[in-house]
């Protein structure tokens, strides 16, 4: 075998490292015996070079056995997966798993917490009282086999690689380069040991990617790894222009997410989920007919199957289910104010980046990983692309505990909402679907 | 000040970084705030966007604070220093120093040790019994003051930041990159206080450039750097495909640059020192008159002037002078066999990096920088390019200790030479002189 230095020096120059090559090297990372510093250069020079498929898909099964992998064998059912890239106000996990699993698909869903500008599924759900994210392999298991879905965080011994080169990127500028996020992604969700992964890859202001030729890319790269890997994966390419549906924040996106399980939710939010919904119901073998698959999802809605389902889950990991009855038990913050349109016309910015920052300077995300999230505070969004507004109108309502944080919050509001003359032409929200 | 994470990202993505952005991320790594892993990916970023001239020049001015900076102004001679990117058989400062000397100009000469396949001049000076290369600020001006020339190493106070980072640089694959190189050589140049300052940029199979146009973007970056600290600098582009002069090691090439200085040098080697002395007589400000200072170098060696020089260069640093009469206090290898040619014909190759290699495995040079070196072994090179050479006569003679050692640099040296029917026109030993 070469040395780390030989082989940051090839990468460096542009030729391909081997498989055997690409296993070595994350595996003597992982053992601490290649220091951070060799692995910064290597990953500023993946980051200039890219990854080939043979090399990603090494590199990936690399980082997928650098811990334990589950083992779901025992589970009889499909067991199908959706993870999403990251958005704004986008909680469409948290209605989709139940809906899912209430139509016979197992839902092991491990999810991440919100840094920078998105939320995170697991912040939301502990903000229903008592519920615990932090499962043991053996209850995870056990949950998902019994209730048909699990709504966990990552393990700590699954794909540890990823953990401490995640770490790393953060710290030297490697975060953006499509094989270093398709790899850390597809390894974590294959070590889920599915049949099936849905990727809702996001678009737009506040999303990673930031224009669809780039999602594209990040979509496609991740099928390949998919397919190296002998797990179909199914891409949605949806809209991040604005935030999803209409709450943006933590215990106000529960309510929201329940209001979608008694089929009450926003349309775009609904559209989302369905349209997800039919893609882990086809790769789950449950019906290859789209609208089969919507009737399906809108029986476990309308038959309250997916709400007794989420109501389940929630029980099953310590949860206070009451709150799919009531939201008396969920946390609110002290006050409210509103943000009121300055002219009359027609909803033609709506920016999910601005409000997202606008949602952490509240609290109700982190800035940094350490930093501590406030459940009850949050933005409702009453004012979307394309609608009718008249001047001192609300365009939305904030939730907030603290006047400096809302002051911080204001500056980034006041530049989210743009109204115009003419009403503006709505994009579609799923731009396409990729398998 | 941004973060460095700010500014790793803005050169990963080809941006320009600001002269106090530059001085920031040198100062901080000189004081260990900037960690490894950081700075490895920065120079990373930078070996594949570059550094433009503002950049590099805030660059180099920032190493070269990071330390001491010698103070030379109580000498009243022009003080002009030489400096060569490395080569095999290149002992051209050792008989150069003394020849310009000897002509009025000071050479507070700073050199380096052997690393791979090149020589060190610290390593040949080293091979004169009692020889002290490692002298303190006070010494070193001391002896050019007393001796118009002081031979020595590094000092450890002198640009601190570019040891640290060198060592980096060659554990993450960065040390090939012509800004990187071009700031390391100049930071430490113009910590010593010059005048002005000739670089002997190599181009060929035994250099570190290869190629003659990496060679002079190389010499330009370099030339721009002494423009921008107001210090002029002369490059002269010189062949490195075959070896200098005759003799390769080190012990052997003190021989061979006493020999210069007694006017009896082999010519390619005269004619490379003459090259040189000329442009440092010119920076000196001697003569500007290329052919006038050919003759005043003659005459400081035909007069002696040159050889007491070094003799008292040699005394001043605690050697035994003795040596520029008589070579039998020198070490010498117990063994001496030889390289026959296997057809008769005109040498068409013989290759520098192969004879410097097989220097290295007969213990004249390091492989790795802890290693030591045997001062008495080393190469004679009898038949150069374009000598007519009959079967079986000599292309070399090899001087060796240990039979394992010289097994290994045998294997080097069978393909070092080639024997062809017809005679190859020789290309200019100087390719180039700018400025």
């Amino acid at each position: 075998m070469a040395s780390m230095i030989e082989l940051i020096r090839r990468k460096r120059d542009g030729e391909a490292l081997s498989a055997e090559e690409v296993a070595w090297v994350i595996a003597e990372y992982t053992a601490e015996a290649v220091p951070d510093y060799q692995m910064a250069a290597m990953l500023m020079a993946i980051f200039h070079r890219g990854l080939d498929p043979a090399e990603l898909a090494a590199w990936t099964e690399a980082m997928l056995h650098s811990g334990d992998v589950l083992d779901l064998s025992a589970i009889a059912a499909p067991k199908v997966d959706k993870h999403s890239t990251g958005g704004i106000g986008d909680k469409a996990s948290i209605p989709l798993a139940p809906m899912v699993a209430a139509c016979g698909i197992a839902v092991p869903m491990m999810s991440g917490r919100g840094l920078g500008h998105t939320g995170g599924t697991l912040d939301k759900l502990e903000s229903i009282p008592g519920f615990r994210t932090a499962l043991d392999p053996a209850e995870f298991a056990d949950i998902v086999d019994r209730v048909g879905l699990v709504l966990a965080g990552q393990s700590e011994t699954l794909v540890p690689a990823d953990r401490r080169m995640y770490a790393l990127r953060d710290a030297t500028g490697t975060v953006p380069s499509i094989p270093l996020i398709a790899s850390s992604i597809m390894s974590k969700k294959l070590a889920e040991d599915l049949d099936g992964l849905v990727l809702d890859v996001k678009v737009g202001s506040g999303a990673f990617m930031k224009d669809e030729t780039t999602a594209r890319r990040l979509a496609d790269t991740m099928i390949g790894i998919g397919q190296a890997h002998d797990t179909p994966v199914t891409a949605v390419l949806s809209d991040m222009d604005q935030p999803l549906g209409r709450e943006v924040g933590n215990a106000n996106e529960i309510i929201e997410s329940i209001a979608v399980l008694r089929g009450e939710g926003p349309p775009d939010l609904v559209e989302l989920v369905y349209a997800l919904g039919a893609e882990m119901l086809a790769l789950g073998g449950v019906t290859q007919d789209r609208a089969e698959a919507h009737t399906r999802l809108e029986t476990a809605v309308t038959s309250g199957a997916a709400l007794d389902v989420f109501a389940s889950v929630i029980e099953a990991q310590g949860g206070d289910p009451s709150v799919v009855e009531s939201d008396s038990a969920l946390p609110t913050a002290p006050h409210r104010t509103a943000v009121t349109a300055a002219e009359s016309g027609f909803v033609i910015r709506c920016d999910a980046l601005d409000i997202g920052l606008a949602a952490v300077s509240l609290g109700a995300g982190r800035e940094r990983k350490e930093d501590s999230i406030d459940p009850g505070v949050g933005i409702t969004v009453l004012k979307k692309l394309g609608d009718g507004v008249e001047k001192s109108e609300r365009l939305a309502v904030v939730a907030y505990r603290d006047d400096g944080r809302l002051e911080a919050a204001r500056r980034r509001l006041d530049t989210a909402w743009q109204v115009g003359p003419e009403p503006v032409i709505l994009p579609p929200l799923v731009l396409d679907t990729v398998a």
